[in-house]
């Protein structure tokens, strides 16, 4: 449940989707590592929030206690704590697990592929955030999803807002949890949660929702930097100090028409210390002029700079920054897309077919095609001993082989082969 | 324990690997596809043998009974049942999860990648094995690895000495995994164990000691035709039929050379009905001109004819033939290799590093670089606001960068950029 095969013809549109993430994350010039899928449970504990029911656990067959990946986040920071490693930029192409009711239709699966690029290290601020933020906007044009907008955050002008409004710091966690809410349901719900369930004043959620609904671009920022109350909180004031910066590079990246300074953006997981983005796509037909309305996350990330101290002994700590591409609603996307459009995508590479017209000729098949592989070329050849020539040229059709080596008495006899263009039956004696 | 992280040079040179036995596959015309890592314990049960007790297990909470794959053969088999498919030819590079005892050095891990290539479908005798066969001696012979051999032999031929030496029928399965502990202890202990923990009697056991200690090539096999008992058990006359064909088809391959007809071949799973086969490299140095000695399988596979139908409600069978490459020791093989020749493998592709050779030039690094990503350029700057020249050109020399894109007052001034040739230090304005 909640897991899929791919046919070949999912395979290779997968292989296309991630071959093009992949490229970006190498022109941005990160290098590849690979974890393993099973991880020590205690890893992965209390680094999910409410996330944390959802992890697979091994059963105990002896020996260590396991679980499968959440994501690729927590292995990278336990991977730069065990090796000591305070520098790095690494993506990761792999598949995740998690417990999670799933909905495949929307492409959530319990068994999903994460494409992640991440900067770790003590930089300058704001400089690797921006670059984040950058790759998703390159993905997302590249792969012609249609318009989209990237949100984002701060998780310490979130703190602030909390702290302004009289919400008590234990509270932070559960406050974000809830105005994470925000982008599925509308604010008096949100609202009576935070009364209800979460226990805060009607006055502090009032206060609260006046700025979490708030969004907008640089004119935000300044405009929340001189408010009374906000930019007497030191945390908030840092958070919009780098918020003002980050979105000065990215009008050098020429790219802050895609991004919306949103104070409804929490992010769900825990481990958030900074900057928080997520880039929504937006619906395509909209004949009613009404504002476009997202269809979902297709890439989030963010700033953790405590993750990685949690698994070194001593507690040091490297800051990181990451996004991570939210590559199952872009497939289904593209799946549907495909679909539509009613063309075949091609599952194998073969250039060439090795066929005979008549019978006994099986041998002089098997020598072709073996001096064919050994050059290098893609060939395949019908496992009959004596297949009939429409036979062999149908299967080229089905298949899109665009060539038929074709080998006959007779081009035995002289020594040739006749390769024939499947599409146009142009043949040529060689 | 079992499980490792790849650094990133490790990543670079098994993407390396990886990509050659994938190219390969593709030249025969195999299509991907892919499969969970989970599948249902029920259907993994009674498939390996021996191997079930290594299967790793998930705990129950809630749902479905899950297990972590043993291996890619099983799981295609359930995927040709599932969705009612009689032909395909595919391939499948993924890791499987074995709770074996970890020999990491040796290249045996509980976590691995196999890389499988299998044929299935109803089709002419031995043409679909034969190319499996090409299939290694290709890849083998790529890589570069040193002299290897490929050991064939068949189930049946097996069955049939086990049938004329007087074995019942009930034990052909134990007898078949005490044969193929010979390639790992010599034929008295092999006998010893029939005896003792296989309940065989000794002349049954000293019988087919005279069997399965013969190999050779189409000679030996036309000796067995004529062997007075062998020739009269219908399982082996067929074997050896098809072991004949197959040699024919190997020699119009150009690669009997390196193929053995084996009988102490035997293959440890359960699954096999026909041909199986196995590759092993020859020792490398060998002063004393002894006969080379084997280094460990690095492939493998066989014919299983049996499998689908275990899946399929009706029983249907599709026959199959396939083989797995045993990409951790060839890896194990490669990365030694690598560290004794002191290379040093580039981990990323980045072309060009914009750097800049005064303060204050940041906004003109984050204009470059951008336009550079958006031309499709792999480029990288340093996270700093100003770093120092030599820093930035040290990191070039770290990490092979070749280019270096230098903006300094006097570049932006002239709306020029200064190109510089990292290793011969030359520089172009442009």
């Amino acid at each position: 449940q909640g897991t899929r095969d791919h046919a070949p013809a999912q395979a290779a549109l997968r292989e296309r989707l991630l071959s093009a993430v992949v490229s970006c994350f190498k022109r941005h010039g990160a290098a590849a590592i690979d974890t393993p899928v099973l991880e020590l449970r205690e890893m992965l504990v209390g680094k999910y929030g409410e996330g944390s029911k959802l992890i697979y656990e091994l059963q105990d067959q002896g020996g260590e206690l396991l679980a499968l990946r959440y994501d690729l986040t927590v292995p990278f920071a336990r991977y730069l704590a065990m090796n000591k490693i305070t520098n790095m930029k690494r993506y990761h192409v792999a598949k995740v697990y998690r417990r999670d009711n799933p909905a495949t239709t929307r492409g959530r699966y319990r068994e999903f592929y994460q494409c992640d690029f991440d900067i770790a290290g003590q930089f300058d601020s704001m400089i690797p955030d921006a670059e984040c933020l950058k790759i998703i906007h390159e993905i997302l044009s590249d792969l012609q999803l249609g318009d989209f907008i990237i949100k984002v955050n701060d998780r310490r002008i979130l703190n602030g807002v909390f702290a302004v409004c009289g919400v008590p710091e234990s509270k932070f966690i559960p406050a974000c949890s809830t105005v994470d809410k925000l982008d599925k349901m509308p604010w008096e719900e949100v609202r009576s949660e935070m009364v209800g369930e979460r226990g805060m004043s009607p006055e502090a959620a009032d206060r609260i929702g006046e700025y979490v609904q708030l969004h907008g671009g640089l004119d935000l920022i300044e405009r929340l930097l001189q408010d009374p109350k906000l930019s007497q909180n030191k945390l908030a004031r840092e958070g919009l100090g780098d918020m003002k910066l980050l979105f000065e590079y990215l009008t050098l990246f020429g790219i802050t028409g895609k991004i919306s300074f949103d104070l409804s953006l929490a992010r769900g997981l825990d481990y958030y210390t900074g900057v928080i983005f997520e880039a929504v796509l937006l619906q395509q037909d909209n004949e009613h002029g009404e504002e476009p309305v997202g269809v979902g996350s297709v890439a989030g990330g963010g700033r953790y700079d405590g993750l990685v101290g949690m698994f070194d002994p001593k507690g040091r700590k490297v800051p990181c920054v990451g996004v991570s591409i939210g590559i199952e609603r872009i497939f289904s996307i593209l799946e549907q897309r495909l679909e539509a459009s009613g063309e075949k995508l091609r599952t194998t590479e073969t250039q060439v077919l090795v066929a005979t017209p008549q019978k006994h000729l099986l041998a002089a098949r098997l020598k072709l095609i073996s001096e064919l592989w050994d050059a290098g070329i893609k060939a395949e050849m019908l496992y009959k001993k004596d297949p009939k020539l429409l036979k062999q040229l149908q299967y080229c059709e089905d298949t899109g082989i665009p060539l038929a080596a074709i080998v006959g008495e007779q081009e035995l006899a002289d020594g040739v082969v006749k390769l024939r263009d499947v599409a146009t039956r142009q043949e040529v004696r060689m």
